[in-house]
């Protein structure tokens, strides 16, 4: 058994620590981050840190380290105020891997990574139209984190495109359906597959599996 | 392909909109939450909001809802200044579901739910002996989300507990041989299969798998 402390974190090789650190939490959410700059370049990149906020109203938040490739998005995302989420499959998983490459500002990692841009009335940001689950947000607020000079940027969920096969009856995704990829550390990529869905746990009695209809 | 808008998402059945806006993102870290009291009381809750958000410092972030049943949970990060951060396994995700339950203050979830709690000298919060991939976490920040009155708890890893069989050569968790469960919505459990490593992206090469030595 292991056991690493503080001071021996903070001693660790570089490429080391941040392979160890990142892979710590476990499965993170995997997407493709869609935006649009004011002069209408479209900029694409894979991110895994989004996080569900909450629910009333619609919050997603989402981690912007302070690097350069991450610029432009973040740019984007200030000015037009809006961004979008898109889910990745294995067909075209290593495309979207491709997107965290550092392309010259102005290049657009739809064309050069082979994504089809989609759009919906009355909002800016692309989507991707090789995805099957995607939501459109609204920037709702910027928290800088002081620790480390990262951006928590949290946005309001006010466009879902989903093929409907993928929405169940009680609302909530099939990501297995969906073929939602899901990714550990920085670059180690995974499908899930269903163990079960439990009732609401209540004290006192015991956890049960249900089945929803689809 | 269904298209669901901003006023439509706000209209929709309550329950309905939970298990939606809980799932779109993808796949969620999955983890039991150990804290202990002032007097000594331990607790354990199951979380899906846990969140890379940096590693030098070593920085996970975590969301926690304003309602009741955290309410012991935020007390104690807040009167220790610790917690922990334990993996789940298919052995036993029903009891680690069970911790969700609303049990009365002062019973811990270690005992009902058939936790074993685990410590290392110089930390006070519990570690569960069950998981194999366990962090211990010093708070640094409490981030106060106005828009919908979560609190986004940010901790700084001070203790790293893992089977050695599960560390790469490389630093990296290998989840498969941890049996790391992951979750989506509220309620469904998955255990990931792996479909691909790549190498370091950069422009004008084709993305590579890569084998790690372990």
């Amino acid at each position: 058994m292991a056991n690493i402390k503080s001071g021996q974190i903070a001693a660790l090789e570089k490429q080391y620590r941040i392979g160890l650190i990142n892979s710590l939490v476990g499965y993170k959410s995997l997407n493709l981050l869609g935006t649009v700059s004011e002069g209408g370049a479209t900029n694409l990149c894979i991110v895994s840190s989004a996080f569900h906020l909450g629910a009333n109203p619609p919050l997603v938040g989402m981690v912007m380290r302070p690097e350069r490739e991450h610029n432009d998005t973040l740019r984007n995302i200030r000015t037009t105020g809006q961004y979008t989420l898109n889910n990745v499959l294995p067909d075209w998983y290593k495309q979207a891997h491709q997107t965290s490459a550092s392309y010259p500002s102005g290049v657009s990692e739809f064309d050069c990574c082979g994504f089809t841009e989609q759009y919906v009335p009355g909002f800016l940001a692309p989507f991707v139209e090789q995805s099957t689950v995607r939501i459109g947000l609204k920037l709702r607020e910027m928290v800088p984190v002081e620790l480390n000079g990262t951006t928590i940027v949290i946005g309001e969920i006010v466009e879902i495109l989903a093929d409907d096969s993928v929405i169940g009856k009680d609302g909530t995704i099939d990501h297995v359906k969906a073929e939602t990829m899901t990714v550990a550390g920085l670059d180690t990529y995974f499908v899930p597959h269903l163990v079960g869905r439990l009732a609401y746990a209540k004290p006192g009695t015991e956890p049960k599996e249900v089945t929803l209809p689809n």
